[in-house]
């Protein structure tokens, strides 16, 4: 197929609809660098004001899932189930939810990414443990799922290449915030990673990437509709961000709390989401006979499973975890109900504290981090910690309690606006 | 000041206002390079689609200027015009108008492009002179001025820099129809040349970059209010190309009708164009007891100046013009009123002829083109020629009389819905 990149743009630009034969050219073209970052640029600027429709969404997917190669995980003897979170502050469910559902009888195959910006990663996050590796062969993903369960690595490079090429270029070039393209963006990834069913955790609010429930419905519903498409059982669940999740915010602070959630403990908002994300990775993964999450998380099975996730990944379990080696405490300035914790200003302080990244070479620290005494809707007495900053320098104290300026209200008494932690769930 | 080109580019996507901050960094680091052609190209498209105020495409086109150095033509002994066309089929009007005015009175400092596409280039018809050379020094421009009255010639590289590197990737990411930056670039260009006065000639029509008088207003209404704000008296008309200008299309051909206006003959509709823009540069550059041009034409001192000036750049007034090798001619099919010629078929028929190039490397046919033996509104017999196609090889005819498919009608009597030769007046 002979196009041209200019007839491409200027379709979409003028408001049309890109042809299959279009969609299949440009993206194939483009990782094959035939078509110009400067094009494509152009070309992603025009989809982002313009909008793709479905059938547009879905030829894109596909284009950039036949830009790599494709997993197949059909010769494991259970079904596979992967989540995938859109981001937030706190948000560690992975690193239970993958232990809990392998323990209930699904295997897990999960390539996560490191973290940019105020949301961390899971990677980041599972890198504290001592001598745990995010790199691994498919053989040796073959390995630990048939070990542990369940697998979190890194994509290796074969996966979506297009994808890959697209975002460093909408990185730099203001074209990240377009539904149609963070939608075909996660789907390719997911789908080429050749999970057999899929359940999406698509947070709303200030600490997510989409601030309004519509948005996130928007994304949610394109998102299923594309999994559905592709073959793969996908179901979303439309979840609070306008609040931090759980106490911990921080690459260590949060393996420490996940931890803490498969030890039978834990923040009781990351309980309750990671037992609903394993009921319904487990119904979409149709698991015959699968155990409860609840039970596994009592009995120590699912803290079994991650010892041996860890374990074969090369990581220490029992090693003690990295500490920030400075801290400060910030108090209540007066008595009465923590009515609101904006997940945003306390997701950039806990940046600045070190630990994310402003650029992808950019190192994080495994200490640095906020743990957080009060959640809203607790009593506070004026003077008490509302939370404790954690640095590797005092030197980024500053900078991350001005990110903490009108992060919380304090007020008489209850009855704030908070989302509920389960906003609604999204099926094809 | 330290911009981000992802803050501007956001800034114009999420339809807001780019401060004049804004603007004069990302023009000027663009030019620099240290905003990458990706990032400028998003930018574009969102301009293209969001728009630019009045402020914003005042400002882009200063920023544009500030590149590059601006001319200044204050020491010369009398007041300086020009004249811009957008564009059109047999557009020639530059040839006999730049003497003409300086026969009347004002000096004309003429930078000039070359056509790309099926719209011609003044340069490419000049060179169609044996000897004559577009590219002049500084110094060689102020002397043929003062030898002819009038010069020219290419536009050095020194002026407005940013525009070059701007319009080169516009032409390659499907941003060039875009009324705020078509302006700026026509504009920057053309107040850094330092005129001091200036008139547009905004093309209506198929064969025009402008298809509808709407467009064409709005893009005339912003360059003489962008002309105003920078001291430049500047005019447009908004005049007719739905059909060919005169009745020469290509290089040669249409210097050699130049030559039969000079001379005092020539198509009407070509005399009476020139003859009412060089009234209006005399007017806008405010010459006094400036001389009549219908005067001037009928007594032969536009063709001296026009001898002066082609001499003045090494070219031979009196030298024979190439000729194309080969000819066909088409005849009418059936007899009636020439109703309508449409102007982009004939230009495109002219361009696969040879007359124009594809690519800005290509070169171009001196003698290849178009000669038409009616216009619109004439009564031809069937079997007359209706036009003659020249061209060095006879293997460009076939794509030629494709491009005239459907070019021109034959009705029984005459009333068409041609526009008027001159459209409209547009002043600041």
């Amino acid at each position: 197929m002979g196009f041209d990149a200019i007839e491409v743009i200027t379709t979409k630009r003028d408001g049309g609809e890109l042809s299959t034969a279009h969609i299949d050219w440009v993206v194939a073209a483009y990782t094959r660098g035939e078509v110009a970052d400067e094009q494509m640029s152009a070309l992603l600027m025009a989809i982002l004001l313009n909008g793709m429709n479905r059938r547009e969404i879905a030829d894109w997917t596909q284009a950039m899932i036949r830009s790599g190669e494709r997993m197949d995980w059909s010769a494991l003897d259970r079904p596979t189930a992967d989540k995938h979170s859109t981001g937030g502050v706190g948000d560690k469910i992975t690193l239970p939810l993958a232990p809990l559902v392998a323990a209930c009888g699904a295997y897990i195959p999960q390539l996560s990414g490191r973290g940019l910006g105020h949301t961390g990663g899971t990677l980041d996050k599972l890198e504290s443990i001592p001598g745990w590796r995010a790199s691994l062969s498919n053989a040796e993903m073959l390995h630990v799922i048939r070990t542990a369960g369940a697998v979190v690595c890194a994509a290796g490079s074969g996966l979506a290449p297009a994808d890959k090429k697209l975002y460093a270029l909408r990185d730099v070039t203001g074209t990240v915030e377009s539904i149609p393209l963070i939608a075909s963006s996660i789907m390719s990834k997911k789908i080429a990673e050749g999970t057999g069913s899929l359940v999406l955790d698509v947070k709303v609010g200030s600490g997510a990437f989409m601030k309004t429930v519509e948005n996130a419905r928007e994304l949610a519903e394109t998102m299923v509709a594309l999994g559905a498409d592709a073959g793969v059982r996908t179901v979303a669940l439309l979840t609070a961000m306008d609040r931090p999740l759980g106490k911990a915010v921080g690459n260590a602070l949060e393996v420490a709390e996940a931890v803490e959630v498969l030890a039978g403990g834990g923040p009781s908002d990351v309980v309750e989401l990671t037992v609903r994300l394993a009921r319904e990775m487990l119904e979409a993964a149709g698991v015959p006979d699968a155990r409860d999450p609840e039970e596994a998380l009592k009995d120590g099975s699912a803290m079994d499973a991650w010892r041996r996730m860890i374990s074969a990944q090369g990581g220490d379990p029992d090693a003690v975890l990295p500490r920030a080696a400075e801290f400060v405490e910030v108090t209540a300035p007066e008595s009465g109900v923590l009515a609101t914790l904006d997940a945003l200003k306390v997701g950039v302080a806990a940046w600045r504290l070190g630990a994310g990244r402003a650029r992808k070479e950019d190192p994080v620290s495994a200490g640095a981090g906020i743990t957080l005494h009060a959640k809203p809707g607790d009593l506070v007495r004026s003077g008490m910690p509302l939370m404790t900053l954690h640095a590797d320098e005092t030197s980024r104290f500053a900078r991350a309690l001005q990110a903490l300026e009108g992060a919380f209200e304090i007020r008489p008494s209850s009855g704030s606006g908070l989302l509920p932690l389960i906003i609604d769930r999204v099926t094809a």
